[in-house]
């Protein structure tokens, strides 16, 4: 048997599944954890969710996600913080370890990617409070760059791991293979985080070609992202921290039966995902 | 009248020219240079290619581009390396100021992104004599992320810039805002590049939504990049050198007639392509 006690299945992996039926489905299948969406939640309401998930005796680590603050509108941009205090209290009552923070891109018409970067930094000092009273990490997940424009301007490891510097306790990053594997200065920067910076680690693959800017992620092992060298830097800095599989798939994944997808999600990270001990190559036994 | 003595239409953005119609077609319009790629150029022959880009009068700032050396086998690298003699002599023919770098991303069925990347610099090493010999500059073209596993597995400006510093003189950067737009460091490795190692810069577009990961590349004006901005930047440093126009766009310039393409392309670019007098502000005139 697999230890999956560290893995989580992200939901929206499963995205036909209701918040019930993936919490359901997942424990029947031996996951560890769940990676929560916020819409899912709000389907059934934080206490029902919260207790489905407790019952079921899945961990949490992450509710996605921050609601955009890409608005250079002063009352957009005001809801938008009332907005992301209501999802750091969702993700405290949930027992998540994190929100992870997509802040949007560019703001309608904008063309000035360093002001909404600015404006993004300006939104997390405000929250971070609110943040830190909750006990609920705020996660900087680098978004791949090809999402820079429309989804989240922060688009390197090194670049949030700067910004996690800046704002100081109470941040993280969420270190997601699809976003950052081709960055020179990836595993670099996992090492100069620590892995206590480190609050999940995303997997999925790289597929080519990529036949859709944003759906279009593989399955662990369709790909050509070295995930056991990522896993072997990631036991080099001592991260004990949670794996999810996290896969945006209209074109294959989406359209398959989510049972399937589960029991193949588990298998393809299941070499990956184990206690440190078990990665290592057991002892040589004494004859 | 504009002045376009510093702009190249990249020829790639008239796709369905020959080179000949492209040299025709960009010089009657008053356009400065062509920025080439090796096909067009095989199909006349270089002798002839050379003659009727001198008879027009048009400068090139570059030949695209190197062929791929993401190749592990022996006897397929090496037969690559001596594609790319060929490719720098074609350049020198040209009177191209350099041959931009595109050396592939992973070989077929490789994970391993870094030693992609080794075996690039390897190559690069073993073709400078021969560039240097030639008068033709190697220039390292950071490619968008997207384009790691199957383009390009050089990625980022920082990237590049460390590595044309490595191998040394002969070797530059040839920057286009596509790729880098979005690279909070962009800006910062412009400066520490300095003028002198911008072999040439790209104009182009991000279009939000981005359509196809290969060819949905947007004319200046129709996206989101802060071109003024960049050409700030470029002044600052004292950049003298060629603006290129090049789109890569299956979905719409490549559907025109190649005339409306060239026509509007210099209407978008003349704004930041003059020379540098032109774009600062005309002194106060003594009353």
């Amino acid at each position: 048997m697999p230890d999956l006690s560290r893995f989580a299945m992200n939901q929206i992996t499963t995205r036909n599944w209701t918040l019930a039926e993936a919490v359901d489905g997942f424990a029947r299948q031996g996951v560890g954890g769940i990676g929560v969406w916020v819409d899912y939640v709000d389907a059934v309401g934080v206490a029902v969710a919260a207790r489905m998930i407790r019952d079921a005796g899945l961990f949490v680590p992450s509710l996605c996600t921050s609601a955009w603050v890409n608005l250079s509108e002063p009352a957009a941009f005001a809801a938008a913080l009332e907005e992301n205090r209501r999802r750091i209290a969702m993700a405290a009552a949930l027992g998540a370890r994190c929100l992870v923070v997509v802040p949007g891109g560019l703001a309608t018409g904008e063309h000035d990617l360093a002001a909404a970067r600015r404006r993004v930094e300006d939104a997390l000092a405000a929250l971070l409070p609110d943040a830190r009273a909750a006990g609920v990490a705020l996660g900087l997940e680098p978004l791949h760059p090809m999402y820079a424009a429309d989804r989240s301007c922060l688009n390197s490891f090194a670049q949030c791991l700067a910004l996690a510097e800046r704002l100081g306790p109470g941040v993280g990053i969420v270190a997601d293979l699809y976003h950052c594997w081709w960055d020179p200065d990836f595993t670099t920067g996992l090492r100069r985080a620590g892995a206590a910076n480190i609050l999940s680690f995303h997997l999925c693959d790289w597929l080519v070609p990529t036949r859709d800017v944003y759906q279009d992620r593989g399955m662990v092992g369709d790909g050509v992202i070295d995930v056991a060298g990522y896993r072997k830097v990631l036991d080099s800095i001592g991260y004990d921290g949670p794996f999810e599989l996290e896969i945006f798939s209209k074109l294959d994944w989406w359209r398959r039966d989510c049972e399937e997808t589960t029991r193949i999600g588990i298998a393809r990270c299941a070499p990956f995902v184990g206690l440190r001990e078990v990665m290592q190559a057991a002892p040589a036994q004494a004859s």
